[in-house]
């Protein structure tokens, strides 16, 4: 995964029905529902409340201080897909901001997630062009050393291939797997919908120590009630 | 304070007469009115803008990663009370969310701070729930490893014993023993009506130099003024 | 710039028309305008919504857990200034609030940004006294050790000379010397008229490798295009 | 806990046998003897290679930037107690130094664990003193606002209360109720000899899914095995 | 790579010989050799001063605060290969001590890198086992939940499938990629002697400026030396 | 201060007998003979144990990942000069290595500190090059953007001027103004020549409290001792 200098003009995105399928879900369900997985880390945040996306993944490696992939990559964008942008090393420079966010848009891009920095935050939420980052930061960039486009990354600890499904919502930002897409759209329905029956019998008062039966594990494990 | 496996049913709360009294006063008068005590450390914010919360503390005591013990504790929670959920370790997994406030709220409890990480932050903000955490995280958690309630807690570095008053809002948690809320809302009146004058009397234009008569305790301290 | 236990009453502020003149740009076009320099670091944010402010640099260079010498700087304070707080070390603590925002607004103070913490956070945001900090945190301070007023300090890892620009947004806060801000307003604009040409580019779906020429540049550097 | 300017000269010390029945164990061995309670957060470090120490607390709480309480302290310390600084908040700064390690070393003083600062690290080293600290860091504190001596204290999250045993080694620092310390001793060995056991047959290749039974409560919890 | 509860028996490891080429070779070399991919993030360090090591990757996906897939592992190690442990989420906890790297060695295994807590610094340091991990941590871990072992597994940010070739020392951890582990010591090679005359050059006093030709580069990129 | 691109040739070096009057003084005391200021965050600490240097600044102000001024410096070094290298934003990068070190100790270059990464730590130990930085880190940098030589710069949040001297050892970093260099060796004689005395009064048992009269104060600010 780790070559640079590379762009990737064809990769295979996840069928749209099965991103579509995805839609109804949160960030949290989406991870519930594939078993606790595929979660970046809680670092990545929203720039502006409410800023939310969902889409394929095309996938940038930058060098730190160094925006130049973001361009090329920008031409790899069709509509329904996000960036997901990656860098070497760790760095919070603003390597994303209004102009980008102009290009990248007219392309059809949905969002972005890059593990680095991003700025003209006003912009972006005028336009309402989501993104999150690991920090809002006016620091420029430059254009001159090579990273990859289309490669599989690793951001905010966790893997993105390309044409994977990227969700991001205020909890956070999570991947599917682009082949698992349909599979964790139908997960998640079967999990809401159990999960709208606990809610109503929790608003009811049932505790969680009744409706999940814990209190002989809890037992069992040793727990002590004093008076 | 560090038995694990344990549930104390009987705790003594503040009287709530002490806890009303402590509703017109903020997070920072408390502080101060307390000799500038109590505070939890910064970190612990809240998950959407405005939330806020008062009353008396139903501690728990987490193992990383597993929300078993808030089971357990809300079935301990009485109208005006409040979780404190502090970890064994350092972790920011999402050991709370919009079931858990559901049910909890059903008991009466009116919020949470936990040194931990949070989900469901949009259910949360539309409940009104409010929720002081360390993070945002969707990362779910296990039930497998006995933690305590209603045992002596640190959480955010300040020692929380139930029923003990908890306050939290813009600027922060604190925590108010529970013997000495009655004491610390008759402190924080005075303190707020001392502030009161201080307040005009600046918007005035008066300056603190002189209000507070720092000019020769400064020129002691061997203050220069150099043109 | 060390010496401590110093009050410059006299400081040589960037003229008034060279400040206003600066209105229409934000930190990120100011910082590209001086060619990538002035910017404090990320970690100071805004601590409301919305918070921005523009003004002359009065200098405040405080102990830890310690705001004596913010009331030594109110006096220094003159219409269309801010504050500029660095601390001798690393300190989180609420330095400033409400009372002291209500007195240098008095004195006609435009904001202020401070390597250290600030509480009063609600009343500061219905007062509408922007506030950058590392921290929001309630915890007091003492008034009994000297700093320094009006000198040059270090805050968020830039220089800050009494009487520069200082200019806050969503974006972060950069340093404008006094002595260059009539050029850098000049070169803010011929720089946002530039963008503006290529906003519209953007949007219509020019891509920036070919508005910037960089499809040779890359060919040169060896990015490879596979498929 | 929080009383501010208050000095405890009377302490009920844990028994020097029991301390003494501590000191063939450590770090990691007495906070699973406890049941994995105990333990200071992970960021308090040795600041020379080899420092360890074990001893009863006589407790301190500073204020940031503030040593004055720790030569509070001194006067209060016998033979065999380490002495335990907390902050009313983070600091970093050197409360502690060569001079003041002279002077507890003097009073029998064994170590020091301070959530804060250290410095004169070299001199440290070669009088063979050990502390534990968050940073090491030349910058000096005054002396100038009361805290207190031998209150109860948070330190690196855990709870101490003056008398408490604590013990320091590469491992990390943990704290022994005073009360529990003979138990504790007891609990300790009986762990050590069991481990001897497990060690022996390590080392010999058997693995812990056998020794501990593992296999069919893994299989139980779902765990398959590919090809 | 995100399923849990799965162990994979058969891995392609590096070959032998490939794995003992990349001997001679520093962690920064190879980093270099590898077109600067590879590495993981700074923040895991050796637990002691010396400790590095190379080897073929077993990886171990564990759950926070819970060790339990490092006995699975044990079984799957061979002689020559080391651990990689990565958590589904940030978790200092002590994972890692005597006992466990007592059971490993007497499998063969050469070391472990993992992104979490290790405790019995001492004793691994006596028997030189070498860890690199994220904290020094006396914290215990149940054995709980499932994660899995021989999965691809993100450690530090970097990508590592089972098999391939980390080598640690001390500035840092690198994964060599088991397919081009033969190519990367020969690129290694090529690099370190021409490193070699470079060396020599420079301890003569010839400037970089000079033997890399930047003199007029610098020029072209607008450098001014001024007088 | 913040001019990029630019290289002075000529500047102001502390007398070199000012800078050897420096020598039988550390960080800490120096730190204190200057009032407490000039010292460097605790961020930045020694790659090696041991590490410690004395020498008058050039200064470099780096791009993030990129190491190109380095060697521009290199050329401006003189016997006794030691390199402070600050960096427009926050990288870790490995940005020196055995080979500029080599390189700059040829030029009489006495020792580095980077307010970034460092490499090849082995190499340096075994050469006792002393460096202090921020990170050790493995990961390689380019050189293809200019920063600039010999202008003041912030590191660490100190400001340094290209000729002022830099002494480092265990406790920190610290600037000493080359105006001030042989002021602050005669105020570090009379502290050493004061703290000597003090040393022997401690260790004689001596309190702080009596030798620096403190009862007095303590008890007028307040501090009530219990039984």
């Amino acid at each position: 995964m780790n070559t640079l200098g590379v762009v990737h003009r064809n990769i295979t995105r996840a069928p749209r029905a099965d991103v579509d399928a995805l839609a109804p879900f949160g960030v949290s369900t989406l991870h519930e529902a594939m078993g606790r997985t595929g979660l970046m880390r809680p670092y990545l945040r929203p720039v502006y409340p409410g800023a939310a996306f969902r889409g394929t993944a095309v996938t940038v490696l930058l060098q730190p201080g160094d925006n130049w992939m973001l361009h090329v990559a920008a031409e790899q964008l069709e509509p329904g897909d996000v960036l997901v942008a990656a860098c070497t090393t760790e760095s919070e420079d603003g390597f994303f901001g209004e102009l980008l966010a102009t290009s990248v848009r007219a392309r059809g891009c949905a969002g972005l997630v890059i593990d680095g920095g991003c700025r003209d935050v006003d912009a972006l939420r005028e336009m309402d062009f989501p993104v999150f980052s690991r920090a809002i930061n006016a620091k420029g960039t430059v254009k001159a050393t090579l990273g990859s486009v289309n490669v599989p990354v690793v951001c905010g600890n966790a893997l993105v291939r390309p044409g994977d499904v990227v969700v991001a919502d205020v909890d956070g930002v999570v991947v599917v797997p682009a082949e698992r897409a349909g599979e964790v759209a139908e997960a998640s329905r079967v999990r809401e919908a159990n999960e709208e029956g606990k809610r109503q019998r929790f608003a009811a008062g049932e505790l969680g120590l009744d409706m999940y039966a814990m209190r002989e594990p809890l037992r069992e494990a040793g727990l002590r009630y004093l008076d």
